[in-house]
């Protein structure tokens, strides 16, 4: 049986969070926090292109220039309630899903253990995130637990077609494709929530847009809805927004914040993507090569880890004491940008904030040093100083720029600025399962929840789901978890299931 | 100047581990928690003999049986309101101050930064910690700063003589001897706090003895002492409990959970101990060698890391789910002890749990298999099991004994299944540095608090203060932290000066 | 000026290697020795298509069918002494060249310091090597130093087409063009040495091919000859063939073993290219992933601290006792392949050997096991074994085939068996600048030797010269050498311009 | 069957370093090359004071003051040709034994299978060693194999009294105590050889004082001799001296350079001892702090990983550009020390040169700074320069030295400038395992060579021997190797039993 205990809530920890939200009001549209840099969410509303531009590579090249929108598509059991690209794609996309299924062994394992109680059995979810083979894996998971699915695109560049086709082969009402218009991406949400003699009760939302879309046209509908899912910092920033303001109606999880999610979005993924994003752009050799990084959080650490075992010499720059000090212990010389800007090879930003990386450095840099940036979105250099008339821009690969001064320098400049892993790298479907589980348990604990558990605020996730969601995907690594023993148990003053460690613990 | 900015209350922070601690009342002073468990603090009445009783390193071995109580001795100025070993030591003390002064370069620092203001001024400070070379510069700068000072040892084993006697010498009332009785150790807090005509206002303790002690026997003293400031696991325990209780009638600061602390105290400082304890034990050749670590907490990340990093091959047991993840991302094989228990060449346990390593584990162990303990008391190993006839026991080294089977095979048991790092390594000055300037911080912030800031309740440090704590210590490593611009500031919401993390960043 | 010792000759270094080589005459075409595996030489008469057969994205591909051989083109200043695919490619090529030159920073220090001597005036080079932005770097660089250039390519798939056309803008007679036929293969090097007119008198080749051609065509033009430099392994050893037989008759430099080259080609650059090849391909993550190295050698060594340091758990395999205590003492479990296979994620070769990874073994690996070689040519693994019937090949990507096992399990094996570091990441230009400016320094050196130094026989380079190359790199990373004192040379017994180490030093 | 193959004569190898050494000829004494500095010989003809003036801790302190040569003292079964300070220490000496005889798996495996054949039968060994727990184990074997030992010390402070208690308690006659004096020495060398009726066949020499002491006294004894095996670099030098004279009259072999034995000494043991010296004298921390290490041979490749492992911050300085591009891909930055030596806070030295840390170094380092010699004897750091009046020394700890400078600058001196690894840290039994199983197959190997196999020269040990010395120690890390078949061997060119690398593989 799933073992879901609501452990207790914990509203209190995002009180600071909140009044520290207030203070920036003014800037909600321009500023969504470090903390879910991550989190693939961008919307219409906060220019979701700059991180999708290019990639192209996500999906085939189709010459058909017709709208999904004016076209007529069925499945072979006849079902038009979908609009994609091409359903022809089915095929293709059905064994990119069953890849993804090799490594979401977590949600494979939800399905089976919960075979027979169905805990979504009523469910309607709508759903808004990027269509992906493994988002995939985890709509087909949802209805094997008993939900209906329908679904649209939280990005208009980051579908896979061939995947949203496999989906409405499959049953699934999807309306989403690569390259939609602004106009299209609001229609493919309205085609979710807007269908006659169906509401939705549940959303899974990444970004906030559907939500607002909700909130805005169909206000009432929240009167059956029992929660909300979402998952990017910025959804959840809004969300905190509105339960400040006293407009949210129905309670939601914020499933941004767990640490397992944390950890592996930001450290262990940037250990390697880093190193992924760097090679495919530029070959560059990593041995003996000067290399300083901006910012020491979870993002920083994974990156200086990784070019130091590589041979680098990393310098880093950090504002905060605690992170300095840091990586101070870990081995890197903490410097001012100033102090060694003309020495390095490569400049990689991590710190979530903005002008990290000003002309200034620019000019000083030497001849075909690399910068790029890990951080957020695409800030942190300033890339706009770069665009006047002295300095020649030269695409010399996909995502690669050679700006060139006067005097014949050149500085190799990655993605535009913006995030060099999810411009250059992948993200491994491991970690990608590792969000996708969360969520499926959030929608259940929610949906499952007896009333009056869960208020109309925004609640982290319950410790033990967490270690749950660690737990289901341990056999991926052939590990094995010691028990306690009841005198062991007793002794520490713990439950033998868990929760181990109190909720502040990172 | 100093800046101390009181940022708000915490005590939301911990409204879990009350509830927690409260299940356990009944194991009160079996069980303190783990997460204090490297603090250095055993008092009598909670077996303080156990990590000290061969710590005989620590000072020298006079010849001299006389009690010091029953000694008449004064310091070179005609001072005699003070009770140690031998006056005539301070010179060597002196010495041992100098050398700790150059490592604990935060607190020379506040000397200098205070030498206008003294912000302690006043205050009267009462203490009871291990009298050792680093608490003598925290004491002589408590009184740079303006305090008059008392103080007794917190561990009738800990006391360094000759420190004990520079700190005399020094006109400093210091009642402590290494290898004081309990009698001893309750006479000497006594003749700290019950002086005529002098009456503390603050309270430093390590181990909540001193504080027990005056609740006892001197209740009414607390009607001007203005905060307690306590460092150890146990004696926050205890305070928390006092507060459950309604009982603690001052504002208390629990100094034992800062980050910086339990990064320093934990991680940092058992990559190092880890080795330098077990080669200075038994010459043991790390390379090539199979290691297991019980838990993968703060302490067994430090220990994996620096035994991956000679060349050992590291397995790991957990408990937790996280734990256990993080593990196989780190690149260890996740495994239950039974597994491995035949191959392994050393054990160590880093659990904070008790019996992780029982007479069965220790009988399955191959010939020349080194155990010992990292973690916390002496719990973790059932060296009571092995006081059984059938097994010899031989002594061939300080800290080293060969635990010999019927069948000749040899365990080597260190320290007793005492905490190797404390009998067996060192603790780095700079390490103790953190926490002497936390506590130096501490004693400012409750003395000079606006009254109605603090109420009778247990505070965690204002995350500035943490901050402040490692920004005064990046000197050493000739860290140059950066600044915010006014406009980063901004885009970020934060204040120039920090904090610039949430409370709960880990 | 260039300094450039002639040290001592070396041939007693490799008697024992010509008796080794002797016992396997037979196999001389199947077997080139591991040491030289990596030196891109791949020649028609040696399978040279085996590690090149998919390498269509190192050039454009043009939709022109016509063969160059056919057509007629002139370069801008109306020479037509080339035979390419199209001139009109020249631009494109250059900026790849000026890219290179940014890398080869030796090579251009060299073209400096010789402006004035000339070293290789009246040098006729004939060369028959890769044809890529390095190599034309190196021949722009003999022209600077004097000498006449006519180039073929040693591998029918390699040379890079714009490069070869920018060349032959340069005024360079160059022969080579991607996809050359075997007949074109041999056209192209005869058209280099049959010149009316021109005769050669440095022959620098990578393969053999070229000089196996003058022997059987020209034989005479040895008359003329001063020597041979070849880089590759397969090269060395014919030569050393030839030594032996007493048919060697002009003086032969080995490039192929210079420690710098060594370290560079296999440690340094495995290091990095494991980790980008199994990324490229398969997106996998590294974490926490159990791999098995097959092999201990230097590329064994690169590749297992790559993946320790990402925190795969790596397990090694060896023949050898000496590397095998070695990988103990790095903290890698030696197993036999048979104990792990079962249970790894991943599978390395690195051996050298044939038939490494068999049937049997990929019959009990675990589904979707990533299966690869970074040894030798592609014998390590025995994908002939998998070309039956009841196992279904679906090839998943470029260079990624998924063999599918009759109850569904996968293999994943990446560019079926062939070198995953030539196929499937890219050979840093650092490290071909090593082995070019190492080509560079052997032709002035044979060029200028006086008469009587080099006799009829095989010579390893001066390890000096090996130190020289070492030295003109180290200004790349900002590298500052330490001088000897007189004093200290004295005491060390040596010059105070190197050698430094003895000649057997690695 | 014990398996020793003669390869072949390596003579050759060393014709280059017998050349280098003729033109040092005049600077014998002072100067053994870098190679063997870590063989532990230091003779009373060659200042063997230096590195064991403070080894005290090796042995008791008893308080008889009467020499043994005064004593009559005989063991238990009445023998009484032996001359040792105590023979009631024998019960402890033999614990010592068994323990190291735990960790020298090779010899006892050795023990095992030579226990049919005595190959040793009617070897008469005289030998000249450090006379520790690990050398009883090798005399034991040697015994066990069939031989006649008879023992001297080659150093007048290493011999551990209690172990030689033992061995003449086991009917070894050993000469030798701790605290020789010169004439003791010369006296115990004298009384191993100069026996009626009693004359050695083999040698068994370390520092090459028993060989020339018999060469001066007993030359004749030659005539009967079968061969010498020498383990230090001096001993190896005066060998190669004598050959190169023309007067070396019986074969000697070379045990000092074999690949494991030079791995074992320097990389991976120094990569522990490093950080065991320091820690034991100075218990600094690593994390954070900077050092510089001069040179990046073996020694400093161990030295400089196990920092960076550690958390500090490395930088290197070298003399030879390969050694510099390796530290440069190894991730240090490569500096001279003058760029570095006012910021560092350790200088550790391993060139094998001398004078590298001068006055003037000194003078600029910072207040704090630790100083060390890991290198070569007590030439690199120039001690002499600061015994001048302006400095004090001040004795802090044994081994540790602070010397102040006027302005009060500390600079912390170990070992008075001598190796730190041999004074302040232990060599793991099992290197010395590596080098007594080399010096026991070279007994065998020259003791039963059939005649003409070995002329009167200086003989490398053949690769295999060096490959299985090897093999006999991977029990130890349970490690299986693997085994090529028919096939692979014929494909390779190898023999199946080795040995696998040509001679020059390092």
């Amino acid at each position: 049986k799933i073992c879901l205990v609501h452990d207790y809530i914990v509203t209190g920890h995002f009180s600071q969070t909140q009044i520290q939200f207030a203070d920036q009001k003014q800037e909600f549209n321009k500023r969504p926090t470090k903390i879910g840099r991550r989190s693939l969410s961008r919307s219409i509303s906060q220019s979701s292109t700059d991180s999708y531009s290019s990639a192209a590579s996500y999906t085939d090249s189709s010459d058909d220039e017709t709208s999904p929108r004016d076209k007529q598509q069925k499945n072979s059991k006849g079902n038009s309630d979908f609009c994609i690209k091409n359903i022809k794609q089915a095929d293709f996309g059905r064994r990119e899903i069953e890849i993804a299924e090799q490594e979401m062994p977590a949600l494979m394992a939800l399905r089976k253990r919960a075979q027979g109680e169905k805990p979504l059995a009523g469910a309607k979810v709508v759903g808004c995130t990027h269509i992906t083979a493994q988002t995939a894996v985890l709509m087909e998971t949802l209805a094997a637990l008993g939900a209906q699915c329908r679904w649209a695109a939280c990005n208009i560049y980051s579908t896979q077609n061939e995947v949203a086709a496999a989906l409405a082969e499959g049953g699934f009402s999807v309306f989403a494709w690569k390259g939609e218009s602004e106009d299209d991406f609001w229609w493919c949400i309205d085609r979710c929530v807007n269908l006659e003699g169906w509401q939705p009760n549940m959303i899974l939302d990444d970004g906030g847009d559907l939500t607002h879309w909700i909130y805005k046209k169909y206000p009432n509908m929240f009167k059956k809805i029992k929660g909300i899912v979402e998952e990017s910092v910025t959804g959840v920033h809004r969300l905190y927004q509105l339960s400040k303001a006293g407009k949210l109606c129905v309670p939601a999880m914020n499933v941004n914040d767990s640490v397992t999610k944390q950890k592996f979005d930001n450290l262990y993924c940037c250990r390697e993507s880093i190193l992924d994003g760097l090679k495919r752009t530029t070959d560059v050799m990593f041995g003996g090569k000067q290399v300083v990084v901006c910012g020491y959080g979870e993002v920083g650490k994974g990156c200086c880890a990784a070019l130091k075992a590589m041979g680098s010499i990393v310098y880093v720059t950090e504002i905060d004491p605690i992170c300095a000090l840091q990586a101070c212990m870990d081995g890197f010389r903490l410097v001012k940008l100033s102090e060694v800007i003309r020495q390095v090879d490569i400049v990689i930003t991590c710190t979530g904030n903005k002008n990290v990386v000003v002309r200034d450095y620019l000019d000083r840099m030497k001849n075909g040093c690399i910068v790029c940036n890990m951080g957020h979105s695409n800030t942190e250099i300033d890339v706009a100083s770069l665009r006047t008339p002295e300095l020649t821009w030269e695409r010399v690969r996909s995502q690669v720029d050679h700006v060139i001064w006067p005097d014949g320098k050149r500085i190799v400049l990655l993605a535009e600025g913006r995030l060099l892993n999810l411009s250059c790298s992948t993200v491994p479907t491991f970690v990608l399962s590792i969000t996708a589980t969360t969520q499926a348990l959030a929608l259940i604990e929610l949906y499952n929840a007896p009333e009056g558990r869960y208020k109309q605020d925004v609640y982290l996730l319950p410790k033990k789901m967490d270690e749950y969601v660690a737990s289901l995907h341990l056999p991926t690594f052939d590990a094995h978890l010691t028990e306690l023993t009841d005198e062991q148990a007793k002794y520490l003053g713990l439950n033998k299931n868990g929760p181990f460690k109190p909720n502040y613990y990172r």
